[in-house]
């Protein structure tokens, strides 16, 4: 009951990842934005499979269809609905895992939830269904972009226990991001990741990762009092990727150890407006946005389909020997860049329409 | 806008810190559980400030009184309005303050945001405001241990530098919790972290620290895919309370170090349903709760609110030198242990309701 | 789980009609609107009991409390609780009715739906529960008022078989509304209308009546398309109101027996811009406001409360005589004018908010 | 931003006249329904044009495509994506009226809206956007006969000045409706409703009417208190179908003129349960559902499209004189009826979910 996202900007989502298609219905978006299918096209090739060796190499086109919402090329402020039909289906691959939930997979919570198992590979828990979030962020994206100049990066800081640098995320663009397929901008880094994430594929195995995303040039005043806290909603988003297990706002768990008299940051005047001099509230103070960069972490875990044997039980508990078989990722973070962009962007879009709604 | 949360059990809170009153309104919890204000009360005098030399010395009584929505000692199915008149407003303590922002705080956001300022102090981003929500989730808290037996129990796990071991989470109580008034029931570590406290409220300076909330018994099946995965859900509802940076379930940020080989929550027999033999998917997979208890963390920032002197400026730029009078915590997370166990609360109850919307 | 209204900005009303209060919450009005409880009385106490000889003879002061989301006389942006003490409770006079469930009244089904029962002459569907609407509707209603010139006018157009004729709806005013305390402004009719309620009342009967509303210098451009327009919002709005069985935007019913070429509101050039030269659409075309005044009726039944003996059955089914003693309207349409007006008032300020969202 | 209809069974349309396609989400479907595209498909030719010589010649074929939601011909509890293309587009028919506001038409409060222009004919306001109702209501019949032998059933009552009696509502089926291609089941009323629509058909004009629908064995509980009553969701589903001008439930607007001595429905002892004697609540009472048949009423305008010239105005307030040449249907009633059956299905299974929340 939850495939919809936002109060006034509103992503549905639609799709299983052997389903005819998948997509989704962005609705809300005031009219008039410049928008092929080609804007959308460039956030989907980012995402999709097989992109880089890196990646599962099942192959998907996932070329996007806009079904609605756009006339000679601009948006009617209708719903836009947003179509990817799945080619690339191979549900003979998951076949044998039927009779056996996977270890830390939806499978056995879908099946106790719904009384019945969509085909494995499946169900909603699918990263396929990650590509209506991109295609309806990547809407809004370009929407935040020439309406408000607003620029949303993602990028991997972490794959294991590799880490980058922070860069200056003042100037850091997604075509720096893209530099390396691993999306890591530092150089030396990326390299060191790039081999890990080899060398635990060859060990038919997975590991987990870090994003970071800064949101630049956001206006002042954005986010709800209370329950919807910019930082609320930015961490309900990426909480609702697949795979996710960790967000912080800012300083995050770091602020824990220290003294408010460190944390705090001291307004400046600068350029004519106030500014802080740190930025450990990551651009939100009180769950409203301060004109600085917003900044927040995400942390994913090892993919959970991996080729080692697993010891573990099928539904009927008896012991049996799990070996995956299908195309699968040996670390999510790569790919999943675009589609923190996408949630950010559609967090901000909301607010920016929430806001404006009163008229200021 | 954003004063409302859940989508069938909904809590509306509403007040200022200098108001005549603040509470909440709770509405869609099934008729007939036994509700008197006492039950209300208990949870709200873990809240309150003044219960113990680690607290501001605001002493406020906050005793709740049921409006609406209960006859007979039993609730009727309709909204349950709950009011807690203010009693100790002092503004004049933020007087001066009313023309400097202050550091990391909410004064300069939601001037830009409203176009106007309440009083300092006061607004929506008062540590009051979750008054309202601490009463709407004992209620909850009440009926979900009385029909499901479940069972929610946060407590500190880190103040600053100082960190407690895990205790046994299968066994820990509120009363155990309690022991110590800083809330850690680890007692050599509860002795730690008050001198800990003790010393930064002597040096006028304040300190953050981590909460971790397990939920025993929560039936499987609850969580709803996609946007609305149970850990999405907890994630906005801890980010949305006041000086939370933080939010990690199960394996949190250290799962991006592992191997799925490690990570990997393997399936077990145990009394005739499936368990898992770890849990570092903190009782939720694909965004479900599969049996395990639930187990998540927050972290909190130190409060901004300080006595130091700070290098700031004020509206117009001007540099200011503030040093706060007003009183306030030098750390928040003893008290924060009812609020966080009212939003768990709040978003297990709404789950619920939303499962058995399903006729399951 | 449905005491809110509106979804930006939303109403929470609650409260049983022998309970210690009924109030509500409006949660997003902008800030700024200069507002007392003088302001919210007047509205209330049209609707209150025992105004005038052709209503109940409770007696309820009704007096509003603001208890939060004011401050030196301006709305801050926050909620607005308010809340009005239940003073004359006399449960004792329907206990009898506790076997019994009034035909056409809620008592049967509410038991059905929730399992137990309220107090007779309470639960939600008690008329006490449109306090919340009509202090939250007049709050709204000098909103739109003072910043948008809207004014909302409704009046008694039929009690029974008496129908007064169109009044000039250009001008008319609340005032002329309530020169006769049955609120028709046509002073003959409504002397007949007070004669028939009398004799209704006499009789131990009731009577049902239909309301106008008229909503002017409604901005253009209000209403969403698709389920949200208009004229739907407000009929769900009225249909909410107790008592109403019919709601009809512009030409209404009638419509059905017209010709298109008759119908069809011709556009004309008038002061600059597009009006119309009928109003069959009733202001809204498409389900947005097109200018023109907003005009609606509703229908509302005669209340189910009578005096006369009813011959019905009790819960087991056994035959029974019915004879209503508690104290009740025998025409509820003259108290309704505020009513509907706060629904008009909540609907529109709701359009508003969600088309100043779009930066129009 | 409205374009979704539903608070757990959410029905999502998107589409313009002349884009791609149209077509519905429909997401809260519990899992486990029997569906294939015929299921759906025979509604969906209820509604089409061309059905016969009383609609528009617009020929659509009007395909159903299920792209998601459903696996092995059963539902899977995520969201059902529904589409059909739009093959028979003809924009060129509607641009001279590019520059004129059609009288009644959305064309004007559209532009006003948006501040642009959907090609004419388009926009949502078209009736093509109602394909994904019917598509997304005819699931949610299918579930809710199948599951709760709950029968919906609509027909024409009225046609300009000709009104069938009330046919047997306790046993009048879609197919008896379908007899006559007017869906009036009265036979010789039918008749005269045809000639009718071809008289006023040839004389370049429209007409309009009213439908009836009654849903028989809707469970007794249904409907929630205050806004979300029963009637209140009906009023605001059927309010949002184009054209439609009026909402009455049960006695409707002749409420108005009855006593409540004669409107009151008595309870009666029927097969050990409650019954009423007469149902003039239309079988709510409250705003919850009786166990009665629920029936309701709705006025729809004769269609604003007409061939006859209309002296009018262009955007710029120059006079003109308009003649409709694209194709349209001189009465829309006929094509309602799977219309008000759908939005009436998709009001129930939501309040079916609704109720079931509560465990009861």
């Amino acid at each position: 009951m939850s495939s919809s996202f936002g109060t006034l900007l509103k992503a549905t989502t639609f799709g299983e990842s052997h389903g005819k298609a998948v997509g989704a219905v962005l609705d809300g978006l005031p009219a008039g934005l410049a928008l092929s299918e080609a804007d959308i096209q460039t956030q989907l090739d980012r995402r999709r499979p097989g992109q880089s060796t890196l990646t599962t190499d099942r192959s998907e086109v996932d070329q996007v269809r806009i079904l609605s919402g756009v006339e000679n090329g601009r948006t009617l402020g209708t719903p836009i609905a947003m179509q990817v039909e799945n080619r690339d289906q191979r549900p003979g691959d998951y076949g044998e895992m039927d009779a056996v939930p996977r270890p830390s997979h939806a499978d056995y919570t879908y099946r106790i939830k719904y009384g019945l198992a969509a085909r494995s590979g499946g169900g909603r828990a699918s990263a396929r269904e990650t590509i209506g979030r991109v295609a309806a962020g990547a809407v809004v994206d370009k929407w935040l972009l020439e309406n408000f100049g607003i620029e949303i990066v993602a990028w991997v800081e972490a794959v294991g226990d590799i880490a980058a640098p922070l860069p200056d995320i003042n100037i850091l663009s997604r075509k720096t991001v893209d530099a390396h397929p691993v999306r890591c901008p530092d150089a030396a880094t990326a390299v060191a990741m790039t081999d890990l994430i080899t060398a635990v594929r060859e060990a038919k195995d997975s590991v987990g990762g870090i994003l970071v995303c800064v949101c630049r040039n956001v206006p002042i005043g954005l986010g709800e009092p209370v329950f919807d806290k910019f930082e609320a909603l930015l961490a309900r988003a990426m909480l609702s990727i697949p795979a996710t297990k960790g967000f912080e706002i800012g300083s995050g768990f770091a602020a824990a150890r220290m003294r408010g008299s460190a944390h705090n940051d001291l307004f400046i005047e600068k350029n004519g407006r106030l500014a802080t001099a740190t930025n450990y509230s990551g651009g939100i103070q009180g769950g409203i946005s301060n004109g600085q960069p917003i900044v927040f972490r995400v942390a994913f875990k090892p993919p959970a389909t991996i080729g080692l044997p697993q010891e573990t039980v099928d539904y009927d508990g008896r012991p049996v020997t799990l070996q995956a078989r299908g195309r699968h990722d040996p670390c999510v973070v790569p790919r999943a860049v675009p589609i923190v962009e996408a949630m950010a962007a559609l967090v901000i879009g909301d607010l920016i329409l929430r806001q404006q709604a009163r008229g200021r």
